[in-house]
């Protein structure tokens, strides 16, 4: 990493939850973290060196994964992840002082917020139209400006604090164990060490639109006894019916399983986009199959060099 | 199917592409199709039977997936589809008349749409706000109003000239190949005949979060010989890191190795969604494999149920 | 089978272990087992109806498989087998009264018998030369022969004593553990019931000698949960390199698992030959992995069958 | 190897088909090649340095695998197949001059001659006793001697001439296409270099009896593309219903695919054996699949070697 200090960014404005989950990232409470309007705009900060890191929502456990983030790290140039962030969602109704809830009309909040709170909203303030905007705290400051128009904004409890709206309602969302993932991205450099319970992510591009292609990929890992934590097909905006797929594994590049499956999977497909190497956020053991550990793979490597390598009894 | 004259319904409003996309099926141009504010209305319409068949959006090849369809079909009461179509996508962007493009400071449309024409709208009107709203039809008619504050939609063709609108702009999507598909659903009932181009459409509920769980269940379509066009992982919203898995597979429910590789899918998931077996749009002939034709298992079972079955000699 | 009373033949001549096993089967000890001078004829004689059942040795735990009764079972007219025996395999150094073992100078024995006892006959009679025969009883005929030159035969402890030999040594075998598998032909006709603990006996052909042919034709039965016993190539005697593949497998033709193997195999090998599903000697339950017992394949079917004859709801 | 002259060995008499495959082996003929009685004393005279090298049979195409040489290679101390020989098998029928067809009662031969010839025999001298002895070439002799009670033999056409025997009857086996494959085998040294026709042979012991372990060590050539020519599977003397596997395999230990999955077969395997990589005597050339050729592997190797040792950009 750099001599310097770290400079962090994140997908802003201030007061949305990736603020929050940035925020507990130690030592960043110690920075001036810097907002960017887009998930676009946050990691080309990181490519052109204005920030040394950025953190992005990655996946949600409702409306699942963040095709501007994904997108951005398979067709940009390609930035490493360093850490994952998993930050429980919760949301509340805020609006101007002296709005009551019956008096709301018109809700604004972020396309997420609404779909994560659809039964809520439809229950409690059923004819209001609801307006969707590029982030929570942009809805909270649209809100606080009583010329806008708009009555109410579903946002974090955060944002709606920072711009002096009252709760009307508050832990609104429909699923009560909503989670978001963010990643934190780097420039490309060196991985950080293994710890045991680690994370490999990768997108992967099939050869051949052919039968069984994604179950040969698979099978790179399988055979190595590495387990997928999670598969995402996203469509490779060429020919329509083909996808690439991005793949979270379980390990980390050092591991001689999630090597050997890695070489395999750069052997048979079309293309490999090493994303990174980081701890997990739960920090859960990793499951290791009788076979697959380095200890198991380094004896193999030296019992085939000593077949190699014979010499005459 | 009822016996009275179909009457269907669509995402709308007006002149988006879904409803462009309806348009194409024979049979409906005679009709009053009815447009819905969201996949949601138009689904609960085909469910109380207000209308006998819905086409709304399932996936596009530039954003992926249409998540509010794929999860109401999954977590709603389940329907079927029953078609499917393919629309090539391309925009315009609409104003007033009168303005210039040099005037344009607000933008409004679709989120999909903002997307799909993002490289064009920064290098072209790169200062203007992008607000994004629920279909590319509403945006239109929002600019079609100068008391709403925008000054430019970015919609289909047919929506622009719908509410008296001028192109600034034709053809502003940013990959000229970008292509939408919609599903045709109506209630369950009985499946149409095989056509010999054949898609069928499940959801399947891994039974474990274990190793080899998601490549047991392709291994199920590939032993019996049944090739993937398409797999998306959903969260579960239940627990983070549970993913559900919506497959369509080459091939009809009356295709015996589609019928054998679905019960074995019914024995080892917790759970399979069958969304139906409908004609490929493309109509391209499916591919079977040697040893997986209708007449090989028919064979099969024959030269079975003779051993089960047989005489002393 | 017939009305009338079973008549059991066996590889003699009378005194070998197919004899004592044979008559280690409830029922056999009444009638009078005819013997065959070799497997062939005694699978002949029940392909014939001259007898109703035949019993011939298959696999050894030393030697291996018996090459003359799979052969016979594979290019013969197909019988079926309805029953297996184990018998513990001993032998004991026979020879004439007042033969003394250093005396002996010219040993005959079966060749199987001979490689069984390979070590102990070095080690204790290591000048005699070793001679073998068509059976260890033939041998013991042999040796009951003054003038046939032969000082000793290694044989069954009940052939000796039939021949008026007397034990130079007991329990010669080099592994103690050594047992013998035989199994009971019929001619083809209904398969007895399935017992919950049975084996299905098979040789497959593959269809072309390509990469991962063998791989696929076992895959049919690992895709459906089905455990093999025992896999033995042979050469199928017309190219070189060509093999087919006899195999035990856990489990019974009444199982739904074993008949959806078994179609599948039919319907991707080039010929498949039932040799018949019949109870385990050893009587181990098998071991059913979740969703493939015979209630959650009826649960398949059936789910099946209401997806393609649904009605309209 | 030594520096010395070669000294070859064979499974013997003189005369036999491997003394005769033997000398089909350049420089073999200017030699003094030694007979030995048994395979075993054959492989033994190698291990003690008697003989640089010896051949014995491995494989007939029409009795299959010759147990006593593999089973001799997987428990005695491990020798090393350098060469595979072919040869066509032909047997002619012998007796001492003057004897004719119909004379004949007793015959001697080896058990593989009688078993290739049973059917001959069975037509021509139905009423005859076949006696097996150790090699066809003993057979010939014996018959040689008129004292012997033998009055034809079954043996190569080499064999029956050293002995001054007239043929009665050639080309006598049922099975025209008979081949037999021999194979030269050394002390463990240094591997011959690849050829690009090339087998490797080994043998593979299962960690456990349990479902799906075969296929698990099948999976590991076929997950790297490497094709089977055989496999044999032999009991492993211990208990019953346990396996071994002897296996050929396309290519060689210098091929990384062979490497790699080799090196999988020493993790998830109880023991690997390995015998040899050696040129095919029938040259033919193997099919390498894409992503599997050692220029894939190179390639994959140093883009997740560029990937671990990445500096910062």
């Amino acid at each position: 990493m750099s001599p310097g200090p770290e400079r962090y960014g994140y997908f802003g404005p201030a007061g949305t939850f990736t603020h929050q989950a940035l925020l507990s990232i130690p030592g960043t409470e110690q920075g001036e973290p810097t907002p960017y309007a887009t998930v676009a705009a946050c990691l080309d900060a990181v490519r052109s060196g204005e920030i040394t890191a950025g953190l992005v929502p990655i996946e949600n456990s409702v409306e699942g994964g963040v095709s501007a983030t994904l997108d951005n790290l398979t067709y940009g140039e390609p930035l490493m992840i360093t850490r994952e962030v998993l930050l429980p969602v919760q949301f509340t109704l805020f609006a101007r002082p002296g709005t009551k809830l019956s008096d709301v009309r018109k809700v604004i909040t972020h396309p997420h917020a609404a779909a994560q709170c659809r039964d809520w909203l439809a229950a409690n303030v059923g004819r209001a139209t609801i307006t969707t905007e590029g982030s929570t705290a942009a809805a909270a400051a649209a809100v606080a400006d009583p010329t806008s128009g708009y009555d109410a904004a579903v946002s974090s409890d955060v944002a709606g604090r920072l711009y002096g709206l009252e709760p009307l309602a508050t832990e609104i969302a429909d699923n009560e164990a909503a989670v978001t993932r963010f990643i934190l991205l780097t420039k490309q450099g060196p991985v950080g060490p293994a710890t045991g319970a680690d994370k490999t992510t990768m997108v992967l591009f099939l050869r051949a639109d052919r039968s069984g292609a994604l179950l040969e990929l698979l099978d790179q890992f399988a055979s190595r006894g590495v387990n997928l934590c999670r598969i995402e097909s996203r469509p490779t905006k060429t020919v329509f019916g083909n996808y690439c797929f991005a793949v979270d594994a379980e390990g980390h590049i050092d591991d001689d399983r999630m090597a050997e499956a890695m070489m395999g999977l750069h052997r048979v497909s079309a293309s490999v986009i090493f994303l990174g190497s980081y701890p997990r956020a739960d920090a859960a053991q990793q499951h290791v199959l009788p076979g697959t550990s380095n200890a198991d793979h380094r004896a193999a490597r030296e019992w085939l060099e000593s077949l190699r390598h014979r010499r005459q009894d």
